[in-house]
């Protein structure tokens, strides 16, 4: 586009830079790669490393848990899941059959899609929105599918406007031109009729069938009836629509193939996974005037100590919050700071695809306005035997009234739910689930945190405290995603290599 | 749903009943299963021969070309393609690289789904929309994104409807609640400001960033400038809208993994080989008391006749039309009267998957106002060394404007014009291409057709003359689609076995 000079270089230059530390930054300085010790293998410890790594830094990575990836985790056949009371589930489910319990999508635009063709994960299309999904509030007599609803009410916000627009009633705001070009657009977008009937919306194929056209006579039986302006308004079904308008939500969005895990799992594999001491819980940091020092619990119960000259610090801030360090009280304090949001999620295996084979639907997420706020279909596996559909993923009040239940009750409650949408066969066909509570998950506990304020702590926690850095999504304008850990990472990797070349 | 009474079981119902001839019908019946010749193995005549064969009929389908699928064509380096005039291109694609270079989408109520379930065909998401692709009309000064697009058009809509709404302009239409939920879902659906601001609509994140929000001070600058109302109206994006609302448009679309000629390739495994006949050019159909005989040129050049009880001719029309036949003058006139369409395609394959890398676009298609008309990025491959991108898939006027041309001026013409929206490296990292224009096509000539009107001719050629049933996406409510074959498969199955039951 540069030849041109069109817009589209101009967007596509919208991420930021980030040049990856390299050996030979080291010989024009005559400096060197030091020794850095990372707290926490979640997305932005491995990133740091693997960045770091490039220009060979000594890394070592503390992780308390016995796997990489942090709340990026993938749950299948035979995982373990112990929540903080002790309570413990087996998951069941079949070779193939997983869940995403923590994140679950990536936008196009987002460093994570740079990630996986540079570390060679393979992506699939992750189905946020489906026409073919339901929208569901208990107001509502049934569900109605996403199609149906926007059918509906584009219909009547464009008979509606065309109404208004005809009558003069916009005749300040809009020329005769800009009158004529509203109501063609209308005419489309809402599939209303002319002038001569009111602009009337009265339905159409849009809405779906109810006898599908087929061969010779089949002409095809749309839909019907047609709710009124009041019912569409009442029924609340619009408010669901600008989700997928959302910057970071907007179909396309993507997966890795397999699981999200695959991102954590190359990481380490490029990393080497001898630099990475899982099961070993951090217990305290120590900033020197010459380095770092890190005490930590091993998997055997045993205290060990790392020095590094380095130290970045990418756990949970709540969690470091709880380490003793002698990083000042202004730090401490900022890391009390973030608040703590809880989310939920349930995977229930099927024995049977049945929201395919019995309701068209292959992918996508219906949206409710019960407590499981959502149900995820998968976005792969179409035509297999078996698949697992999410009961829900929510988060705050609804995500804390599931996980004081016990599994077993969550369950219980997740398909009654489930049921008033999908029938008898969500409970009957039900094979198996697993449900993770992420305030209750150990060394995480919470789904992600929330600022009161991006001034103080925010930026204090965005520079070093000593030879301290800190990072994860919660220091990036992107929370609750793994960009943000990302960004986080290349910004302390690149804020570190710096300061490795300038000092000695 | 039946339980609870709900919608969703009615909507499930939607699909015609089939019920797929079986051996054992005929052992209650005392009769035995016919002789059947199908005429052209295209998705019509192959579905005929796999269902009729499941009851045992003895089924031989005659196929002009040298492959099965007809319009269902997925090319890959190696393959050849003559045009009528005997001109010839051989696809240079590497290894992964392919174009469907007729039907390339499914969608999810199609019965198309339900076949790939039972052929054991895997399926994924087929990239009908997407947000990060582009609209372009030569009147704009630049290419715009969908998302950005929809962001400006539902924010003056927005904008435009609350402060009529919040006038009194439609009082006469809503009542005092009707205005209060009118006006609360514009508010979200345009994200415009509240009525203190006039309900302004002034941009904001969904339209994108032109620098991406990030780690510690990066927050992010969204896109602008925000274009006037007159200028949004003016361009015409909105007028893309409603693409994605139709029935058989709206995303989720789906494709079978690696290609779409995976569906007559599992037809014909199912059928078995040795009953297809490629190379075979019908070349007379002669209706007897007793049965029917087809004579054809098989692929020596030899005439070969073939006697059988029932046909079922599965040719496009306009073929049949000048067949030799003596099923009379009505059905030769029947067969004369729906128009064809033409539509072309070109593969340009990349070096470089420059879509995805430079403009984060993964999949989708870009929509224009040239005569290329759409740009489709691959819908599979993500992130691997090259790919291949739709560079024109237009009909009408627009593709004989292409198939006038030879292949090397289609592809200037399609790069020249490309160029406009994606730059110079539209044309320099281009390392191969193949072009489709459907009405030079051998024994094919078009892409699809269309019925002046569904009476007469249309009726006539849903029943069979004399031995012989006619089947198509033509004779279908579903033209150009292969759901459209296959129901009319079904449905002439479907009285063929009735017949063949009630007549000795």
């Amino acid at each position: 586009m540069g030849a041109l000079g069109l817009a589209p270089s101009a967007e596509a230059s919208a991420k930021a830079a980030f040049e990856p530390p390299e050996p030979s930054h080291f010989s024009l300085t005559g400096r060197s790669a030091k020794k850095v010790v990372i707290l926490g293998a979640g997305v932005a410890g491995l990133a740091t490393a693997y960045e770091l790594g490039k220009a060979g830094y000594d890394c070592t990575i503390l992780e308390a848990l016995d796997r990489v990836g942090g709340r990026n985790w993938t749950i299948r056949g035979g995982d373990r899941l112990t929540e903080l009371d002790g309570s413990t589930q087996v998951a069941r489910f079949r070779e193939g059959v997983y869940m995403n319990a923590g994140p679950a999508r990536l936008a196009q635009w987002m460093v994570t899609m740079d990630y996986c063709r540079e570390l060679g994960v393979d992506l699939e299309v992750f189905t946020n929105s489906n026409a073919q999904a339901y929208i569901y509030h208990q107001s509502m007599p049934a569900p109605v599918r996403w199609r149906t609803a926007k059918a509906d009410v584009y219909g009547y916000v464009s008979e509606l406007l065309s109404r208004a627009t005809d009558a003069g009633a916009l005749d300040a705001a809009l020329t005769t031109q800009d009158k004529e070009r509203l109501i063609a657009f209308l005419s489309g977008f809402g599939s209303v009729g002319n002038r001569a009937s009111g602009f009337a919306y009265t339905g159409g194929s849009r809405r779906g069938y109810s006898v599908d056209p087929g061969a010779g006579e089949q002409t095809g039986t749309p839909l019907g009836p047609v709710p009124s302006l009041s019912e569409v308004l009442s029924s609340g079904v619009g408010q669901r629509f600008s989700f997928e308008f959302g910057y970071d939500q907007a179909m396309l969005m993507f997966q890795p193939v397999g699981g999200m895990d695959a991102i954590p799992r190359a990481f380490a594999a490029k990393i080497g996974r001898q630099r990475i001491r899982l099961g070993s819980v951090v217990t305290k940091i120590t900033d020197w005037a010459d380095g770092v020092e890190v005490e930590y619990r091993d998997g055997r119960g045993r205290t060990q100590k790392i020095r590094a000259d380095l130290c970045v610090a990418a756990m949970p801030p709540h969690i470091l919050a709880r380490t003793p360090h002698n990083l000042g009280a202004e730090v401490q304090a900022a890391l009390s700071t973030p608040n703590v949001t809880n989310s939920g999620k349930i995977g229930l295996e099927y024995r049977r695809r049945w929201w395919e084979i019995d309701e068209d639907i292959y992918g996508g997420i219906t949206s409710t306005d019960l407590d499981l706020a959502t149900i995820w279909y998968p976005s792969h596996g179409y035509g297999a035997a078996r698949g697992l559909v999410v009961g829900y993923y929510n988060f705050g009040a609804q995500a804390d009234a599931y996980a004081a239940l016990k599994h077993a009750d969550r369950e219980r409650r997740a398909v009654e739910q489930g049921m008033r949408i999908h029938g008898a066969k969500y409970r009957d066909e039900l094979v198996s689930s697993v449900s993770v509570a992420w305030k209750l998950q150990p060394h995480i506990e919470g789904a992600w945190v929330g600022w009161p304020s991006r001034q103080g702590a925010y930026q204090l926690l965005n520079s070093p405290a000593g030879h301290v850095y800190f990072a994860g999504d919660w220091l990036s304008h992107m929370i609750a995603w793994q960009s943000g850990a990302l960004e986080s990472a290349r910004k302390v990797v690149t804020e570190l290599h710096q300061r490795t070349l300038s000092t000695a």
